[in-house]
């Protein structure tokens, strides 16, 4: 294991003290956590917070998210790993301008667990809290560590609208069907030409050969549907979009947002190429995207890949969503 | 060589394919070129133009930076190699409204001839040229491309005060002055995990052991000047910072920009430790930096390491123009 770390059992704490301190202006440390929010806590007045987090290893998510027209907080868990309740508590509580507070959770069984006992916690204290459960990865049902489809690079589309309408004065019931009217329409599939290696492991979470991909990996190493021999982009893109296209069949007369997502060693020059590719085979099928993203948004440390998402905007108030500005480190 | 492209050849191409056509809010591509342009030109109405470029493979450097507020266009040779002169040329034609047009050059032979070619062709068309050639790495004189020392992460910090300058209405003298002035306070310094690989080459432009790392690598793979075993990231912070003391020694009473600079594979998990440890022991010596970034600006394709640049704000000005807002890619 080659990284520039200190102390595996202490990377999320330095990391977190790392992002406040570099970037003052957007977050803050909520104090005796690693959770974060906004540190510009007077344009939070009177709005719905936005609160998401989940295991660490996947920079810019989701602190890079925090700012205004995003969320206002998140909370790191160590690597891989869900966030404790308390901590998850800590930032609804803090998040909370007495309009409520929408939790923006990945489908995995220990944040699905977390996130539910932290709202308990404060539905004792009288916050109102609504969440969504981000399911957006078509590649496999259940894996590792889900029942179901895991939530993966998706979600960043997900804060960003529900972040979008929250900063533009939203109801906590009206962001709640926002969300739950968006979430069947983005769909996420990844290739992996590498796993990451948690630092407190040392190895990484599974080989490949040296001329070995896998399709469908998860953002923690779970297994995918299929491996094989190193492709062209142009056939990555293929079997990517078959996959979405199977799943939810592309339709010329809709407009789609996309997200292309490296993983967190794959250079962009690598994820451009992908994205030529990726409107070269939409043009064939007569779909030119409206709102476009390419860069590391839902990382799994430094793993090599790629991840695609589509998000069929059905709804026209979406696009807006998609556009409106933010002021955060990662957007 | 496992990498998510189609034929080796093809990859600048494809890529700045990919990029604009991701984007065209931001850049299209200069006909014929593989030099891309700002696409709100309505906005550079009066204004010099700022024009940079050199070799592919340190993306999002250089087109990332074009938009309003930075550069105006930006010229992407092949991987690792200076672009020709008659791509610069037409970039500066392109950028040029009637106010001249200010080169921002990396310091590599082949870069500096060929800017300085096209600078020659330009002045024929009665364009006024100015240019600033950017020296900032410590790590070595003379290099395996360079006479003096080579220009690196700190030519993005060059990007953003004279395109903030130029947004502003700076003549093309003005805007010279300010590069002149600036360019000695910046200084970087990098240190290496691993060795990026060029497409068509197929394989790393040198290799470290499992457990070794290098100081001082360019961004070409270029030698640096001391390898040994890894290092906790306390200790990589304190050697490069020890190199940018020796080199101007820090002042506590001075005001600093930060840029930690991942190199293209290294996790945002690892880059915002190192910073985390940056900011103690600058805080030691009772600096606090008034600007910070953190992320991936200046890469080297694949190679897993970090630079870090400082610049000495001794002029008040430059902080503004660091803060100025800009719309682009990737600042």
């Amino acid at each position: 294991m080659k990284k520039i770390i200190n102390e595996p059992q202490n990377v999320v704490s330095e990391m977190v003290d790392g992002l406040v301190r570099s970037y003052p202006q957007y977050l803050e440390k909520i104090p005796d956590t690693e959770a974060m929010i906004r540190s510009d806590s007077a344009s939070m007045k009177g709005k719905v917070g936005i609160v998401s987090g989940g295991g660490s290893g996947h920079e810019p998510s989701h602190a890079g998210f925090i700012g205004k027209g995003m969320l206002t907080a998140a909370v790191a868990g160590q690597v891989f790993t869900s966030p404790t309740p308390d901590q998850i508590y800590a930032a609804i509580k803090a998040a909370d301008q007495g309009r409520g507070v929408f939790l923006v959770i990945k489908n995995y069984s220990g944040d699905v667990m977390n996130f539910d006992m932290a709202k308990d916690l404060a539905e004792l204290d009288d916050i109102k809290v609504k969440s969504i459960i981000v399911n957006d990865d078509i590649a496999v049902e259940d894996s590792l560590y889900t029942q179901g489809r895991r939530g993966v690079a998706g979600t960043v589309l997900m804060h960003k609208i529900v972040g979008a309408a929250a900063d533009q004065g939203a109801s906590l019931a009206e962001i709640e069907t926002l969300a739950e009217k968006a979430l069947p329409h983005i769909s996420t599939i990844a290739v992996a030409l590498s796993a990451a290696t948690v630092p407190e492991v040392g190895k990484p979470g599974f080989t490949l050969a040296d001329d070995e991909i896998e399709y469908g990996v998860g953002i923690h190493s779970e297994p995918g549907y299929r491996r094989e021999k190193i492709k062209t982009s142009q056939k990555l893109v293929t079997e990517l979009l078959d996959k979405l296209d199977q799943n939810q069949p592309l339709q010329a007369d809709h407009q789609y947002a996309v997200l292309v997502n490296g993983m967190g060693a794959t250079p962009l020059m690598e994820q451009y190429i992908f994205s030529h590719d990726l409107l070269d085979q939409l043009a064939a099928k007569n779909i030119k995207p409206v709102f476009m993203k390419v860069g590391n948004y839902m990382t799994s440390i430094e793993m090599a890949g790629i991840s695609l998402t589509l998000f069929d905007l059905v709804d026209s108030e979406w696009l807006k969503y998609l556009t409106y500005p933010v002021e955060t480190v990662a957007w």
